[in-house]
């Protein structure tokens, strides 16, 4: 079975936690991908060049600018800098955006027409294509022993790139592939009591926001694991970088 | 036969040249590779950084900071901008460095021992490794109808990203693939008396090279296409981005 693995940027950010993280990556045997964002190092390079970060809902407001340093940062920096340390690991890893290929497809995001945020436009930010996964061209990569490590700058087949999300590439790869989604952060997984839980189904998941006992940034992580299921993946979690190689590991998502 | 283009910062630098380029090249025939710096604009974002660039000998003196703006330019928005541009006029491109499926390796340049800048360290500046380039990995990607297109970051093998130029990574590739190289600017060929001249043999380009008829960036060109024939390329270019698609254009090197 293909394995889709998924890292945020406070782990790319964090030198010793990615050769940590990409160590364990190489190790792990049969097909898999990586997919992977960069946020953190897209806003510090941003403030660096003057432009302070606008973020709506949780996503990048990308003006042309910001486009080019999210492209830069993602699939320049983040993604080769990746590669050659799981090369150096033995892992045969492709670094690759969307457009690479035409893995990906994405369509540019509609301004908000309802809600607090009404009116706002996210420039070039796009939205999975429904159904652009190319599973084909994947296949053959995987079949050449190739490791796919992909960064969520996707193209829209006109020419233009759009930042797209990375959670929602990572479950849309999970799904076109039937793959596995494994997503990798911080903590040892959904925290309940400061405790991981081993497992949350669809209806408990409800339960615990209603409570409050799930909440914040977890909340799109969960709904994106159910998102996969729903599409097609066989298993969903939510674990921490450094359990990567330990199959029981961080928490099952499940329908 | 298997096509290597290359082109360089200016004409990426230039959105109408670079998209005028792209068209062209997207309805080229058969296998290729297009090989491509982007100098011009790492310079500019630089000196956007508060770095003022230093060129020793035509290479970038690249410290820490440097290489990560050479690998978010080149293998960031360069590489990924002429992706999506020719994946919108049908061209199946596959952005790659040199770490991606280890297509090339480089190791890093000593410091210079003896001349004018004895004592200069580069940096995280590399030389391409002698029968490094990935022949099979080049030929399993072109078999899948992909056209890689290639930026000179490369990889030594041990995790680090090194800063290699464009113009050798070009020839190494033309020559381990056994593969025609045309180098693509924004003149016409080489000119003399500013006009293109159809042809230069290697015993005539020392000629011109003592009388002054050739000289600056036009000699490590030359040099570069002469490598590429000595390394069993069939055959060498220097043309212009503007005549791509015209088989007999530029001015042909030969031994």
């Amino acid at each position: 079975m293909i394995e889709v693995y998924k890292i945020g940027g406070k782990v790319i950010d964090d030198e010793s936690a990615l050769a940590k993280f990409c160590s364990g990556f190489a190790k792990l045997e049969g097909p898999r991908i990586l997919v992977h964002g960069g946020g953190v190092a897209a806003s510090r390079l941003q403030q660096r060049l003057g432009i302070e970060p606008v973020m709506v809902e949780g996503r990048r407001v990308t003006d042309e600018s910001t486009l080019r340093i999210v492209t830069m940062v993602y699939s320049g920096w983040c993604n080769r800098h990746i590669c050659a340390l799981l090369q150096a690991s033995g892992c045969n890893a492709i670094g690759m955006a969307g457009c690479d290929a035409s893995v990906i497809r994405a369509e540019r995001r509609a301004p908000l027409t309802e809600g607090p945020c009404k009116g706002i436009d996210f420039g070039f930010v796009g939205d999975v294509t429904a159904g652009s996964v190319n599973v084909p061209v994947i296949e053959n990569l995987l079949s050449l022993g190739l490791v796919p490590v992909i960064c969520p700058i996707n193209h829209d087949g006109k020419g233009e790139l759009l930042n797209t999300n990375a959670d929602t590439v990572a479950q849309s790869i999970a799904s076109a592939l039937k793959a596995s989604l494994n997503c990798c952060f911080e903590q040892k997984g959904v925290l309940v009591d400061s405790a991981p839980v081993r497992s949350i189904g669809a209806a408990e998941f409800e339960k615990l926001k209603r409570e409050g006992t799930v909440s914040g940034g977890m909340i799109p992580k969960i709904e994106n694991c159910l998102q996969a299921l729903r599409g097609g993946a066989p298993s969903a979690r939510i674990m921490s970088y450094e359990d990567i190689g330990v199959p029981d590991a961080g928490t099952f998502i499940h329908l």
